[in-house]
């Protein structure tokens, strides 16, 4: 079996717009344009595999999160060729999910995440990606 | 210039053997033989892009973020070709730097970490690799 690709490391930050050029220094990438993703009441933008993600809301799940703890890695999302086999599977062998179905995520690809008290503490975001079977 | 490659996100576990599983399952990756690196105090294997990190000792940095966290993503880790350039050219830009000198990693690599406090809440590490230029 091919293994998963890493999509991306998700950070979560009280403002994009001030910390992009911060990991463009880092990592040597650019900043993408800022999309929002209402459904996560989130704005994102990448900077090569780093997703900024910026609460819309405080109330949203980003927003406490930076309220609990700070700005600071959030995710962590892996690609796979078929989001709802890869959910079934997962449930299949125990893991808890956040996410029965798939909802949309940046750059219109399906996501669904898994809940930490299953994974190690880490949320775990599945990315829906055509190319992922490669 | 070419961006740095993401090397790995690092996750904080009490228990390697016990987890290794759990993260094979997640990313179809299989896991590397256990290494400990007695710099850090620290046992790691790597699972594809995954390190997972368990403290030899309770008083090491990862032994304190366990306890005070539990088990989650403790850093990521970026390559870069030169890290001590790398280090001078972030200390120079205004980022605090954990370690001034690169130090003894996994697979025998030279490692650095930037401090969590001026890196929006991520602790970075610097891995240096000669194949990070490409």
């Amino acid at each position: 079996m091919t293994p998963y690709p890493l999509d991306h490391v998700a950070i979560a930050t009280n403002s994009i717009r001030k910390n992009a050029s911060l990991f463009e220094l880092l990592t040597r990438a650019s900043c993408s344009p800022i999309e929002e993703i209402p459904s996560q009441q989130v704005r994102v933008a990448f900077i090569g595999r780093i997703e900024l993600i910026e609460p819309t809301s405080p109330d949203s799940g980003v927003g406490r999160f930076l309220e609990r703890r700070g700005p600071g890695i959030h995710h962590i999302a892996y690609r796979v060729p078929d989001i709802r086999v890869a959910l079934r599977h997962f449930e299949a062998q125990g893991l808890k999910l956040i996410d029965r179905e798939p909802r949309p995520g940046a750059g219109g690809h399906q996501v669904a995440f898994l809940h930490p008290s299953s994974t190690e503490g880490v949320l775990w975001e599945l990315v829906e990606s055509p190319g992922s079977q490669e």
